[in-house]
């Protein structure tokens, strides 16, 4: 039975802190020979920066090798669908793909973000979720309708700024019952609503005191994420609720997190979004809304726009940990590839 | 005096014995030194999946490095006529790129698909020709107007299905008096006829009894490849013939190995082959045919286009060895790699 | 304070001619240590054949590896203006790309040619000038409005080609007094005047009598690299000057470097600039007037449209060391990228 990583909820608390204990190691010392001689396909259905330079740049560090495929453009397009009868576009089925690639490399990453037309489509998640079906070898989710890496990248940057293991605190307690804002901004475009999930999920299974701020009550997540997160709370304290307020949901916040994307309910209706979208463009984060927090830290997943999802002054500020959580994807990625190339079926933390 | 490996027909069956026999090794045992401190360049005029993974990662578990370029893409756009004058969308002569990269690299891949506007012209097989005269370091075909990697990784499937070397059979032997039907089915588009070249000249080259199935006699192949095959058949038994009746061809069939062509008669008219094309959609491989084989195995080059030309149920039968055989791409490229840096020049069988 | 390689006018000769001896060295000697565990990332706004393969090719025989990025199209698009309301086409900001990359990788390659609008605007040089400002490792020019790579890559072939340190020459010292003509030559489009304003510079660096000859005055380089060129004679010796007269420019020449580019007041109104650049087909490097030269070596930067810049007959004959100095790219770049990792902030002449 292969464990693959699409969703930190599919792992224990133990297992996580695992993972982020070794990332904040691999962050001390760079090399290692975890990966020596092993290789991790990255299948990039979307753009990436970040993800694609820290993860062939992982392999790399640790002895291995990232090969980075980009379907559709370099290689052929894939189909999903069982039983499809192939007489479209697509050149072959994720069957073969994720077979034949399972017998060259020892991990796969797949990033594939929605098609935004059909959220009861989107949702399901099909395209990792058919190649976790058909691979022999672990599968990474690179981002989809989530985003674990960034998930890991994010607590750890928190952990890191809150204290620090040298300062003698347990980095799996330090953010108990920290104020944590995931904030919506404006996006000219509807965008994908994984870091968002994400940040909820990840925020409540830390325990933190989560507020969900967004425009309207449309811009709620999906029930499967709100839910995860009510269950989060429900096992690891803290709370979570919706606000529309921005100053009232600023105030005394630790932690500011920022992140735009399409309400749900208007999905593949993006015109009908766009004058409500048009219309909160003050959640901008700016110093002003920061000023309204407990010294609370700002982080942001990038890629961001500056001065429409948070100004300059906010960006360039000693509170703006983004590039530490940025940095904090290469570390994270180490460690979760070094875990699941050793020992896939045992738990992470038996390592 | 270079030795590239543009074509199996180039080289003797002892030194394709002899890759072989490394290919099967190097599937044992994954790492090795052979290519240590060595680079192959791999030029991408076409999409690809399989090979550029398997060639980029053959490359690092022997200790090399593969840099991937894909000319009018991602690099210049090349001319390949000698004495143009270039003041078309070309910025370079191939003369320059195979003498630059000849410089840089111990290696050069090549793909490169037919332009399927005129046949005549395709069949020069003018790409890789000139890169092969230019070039100072030995020339892989990555499939042009034939596939030799995907040969030597079909005869590894082939011979290792039907008698391991741990068995006792001489697999340089094992496949000799094999009933071989190369079936053509049905695909949307009229696609390239190298894997069916390819199929032909390496089955008759291991002594099967070949029938190439196809709808009528104009999807029977180029002169050169029947040629090569019947040249083969002289020199090693077997028998080759044509069949445009399914039932008859497969009955008693020990392999049958699929790929779609377009009728070389209509190259370049390809809306007057469609109609033909089209009447021909039963020739889909299918569980009624083969169960007129002889336990026969299924394989194909892959891309495939399932329930088109093979349905799910031959696909995801005990028969079909196509994962295998893609695996197999891996190792005979390493070893034919690792033949061409030793001792370009000298015989591959006297390593 | 971090030392980058944005141009050869900001490092000393003593720097120049310690990259270069230690360029001469690896070109003997191809693998090395120096960027063992190192990591660069090639950033490509624009194609390239030689610059991604010699630096990928370089890190790999160095022990390190590079990651290469094509913003916009692998990767996001970035905004590089200061204060931008990034309500447009850019997702993400050159100071988080560059803040973030110093945190994956130990260098930075940038190529990024001009927009070819206004050259008031790109003789700013502005996205290189970003990554610079921004960046926490060194970043290294791979070719925006100078080439400097390909400067060391020049020099060090004519060097080698005028005496090389065996035969007891002094390379620091060979080419002083050398007859140098940068010539102009059509080509369809008006191009970046990168490798001309590189020449013009490196030659009268290197203490040669540097004639520069164009169709037009129109076609002199910005004032920048004029006034580069003359500072250097003054500094170095050797000579300056323009001519519109091929033969007379050929006449006793050493060395011919040819390049196209667009004439700077014509700037994007290229139409203008068509039949003049038409008029001058003739700047063609030919037979008859490397005839006129004595003995004189040809090269040029690559890629190169044959029988409309130089002749089938010139490019290959004895005298055109073009092939040498692209391999030389090689060389040079595994010296700087060696020299900036080791210890930025020091000279080069230090290590």
């Amino acid at each position: 039975m292969i464990r693959h990583f699409l969703s930190t909820q599919d792992w224990s608390r133990a297992d996580l802190d695992a993972l982020l204990a070794r990332a904040a190691a691999f962050k001390r010392t760079k090399a290692g020979r975890e990966l020596a001689g092993k290789s991790v396909a990255l299948l990039f259905f979307n753009p990436s920066m970040r993800t694609r330079t820290s993860f062939e740049l992982g392999a790399f560090q640790l002895g291995g090798h990232a090969i980075v495929l980009a379907p559709g453009k370099d290689a052929w397009p894939i189909e999903f669908d069982t039983g499809a009868i192939m007489d479209g576009e697509a050149e072959e089925h994720v069957a073969e793909v994720a077979r034949v690639l399972s017998r060259y490399v020892d991990l796969i990453g797949v990033r594939a973000f929605p098609k935004f037309r059909d959220w009861s489509v989107d949702r399901e998640d099909r395209v990792i979720n058919a190649f976790a079906r058909h691979a022999t070898v672990p599968v990474i989710n690179m981002e989809t309708i989530t985003h674990p890496m960034q998930e890991l990248a994010h607590i750890l940057a928190l952990q890191q700024h809150f204290g620090a293991p040298e300062r003698g605190v347990d980095p799996a307690q330090v953010l108990r019952g920290k104020k944590y804002v995931l904030t919506w901004t404006y996006h000219p475009r509807p965008l994908n609503t994984a870091v968002a999930n994400s940040a909820l999920q990840i925020a409540t299974r830390y325990g933190m005191d989560v507020t969900l701020l967004c425009p309207t009550p449309d811009y709620v997540l999906d029930s499967r994420y709100m839910d995860f997160a009510r269950a989060n709370v429900a096992a690891n304290g803290g709370s979570l609720r919706v606000s529309h307020d921005p100053d009232e949901a600023y105030r005394g916040a630790h932690v500011v997190y920022a992140k735009s994307w399409g309400a749900l309910p208007y999905f593949g209706r993006w015109d009908e979004e766009k004058p409500i979208r048009d219309a909160h463009r003050h959640f901008i984060v700016d110093e002003r809304k920061m000023a309204l927090t407990d010294h609370g830290v700002f982080s942001h997943c990038l890629p961001l726009r500056r001065n429409v999802k948070a100004t300059d002054a906010v960006m360039d500020s000693p509170a703006c940990i983004a590039i530490e959580e940025a940095e904090n994807r290469l570390h994270v990625q180490k460690a979760v590839m070094a875990a699941l190339v050793a020992q896939p079926g045992l738990a992470i933390r038996d390592w």
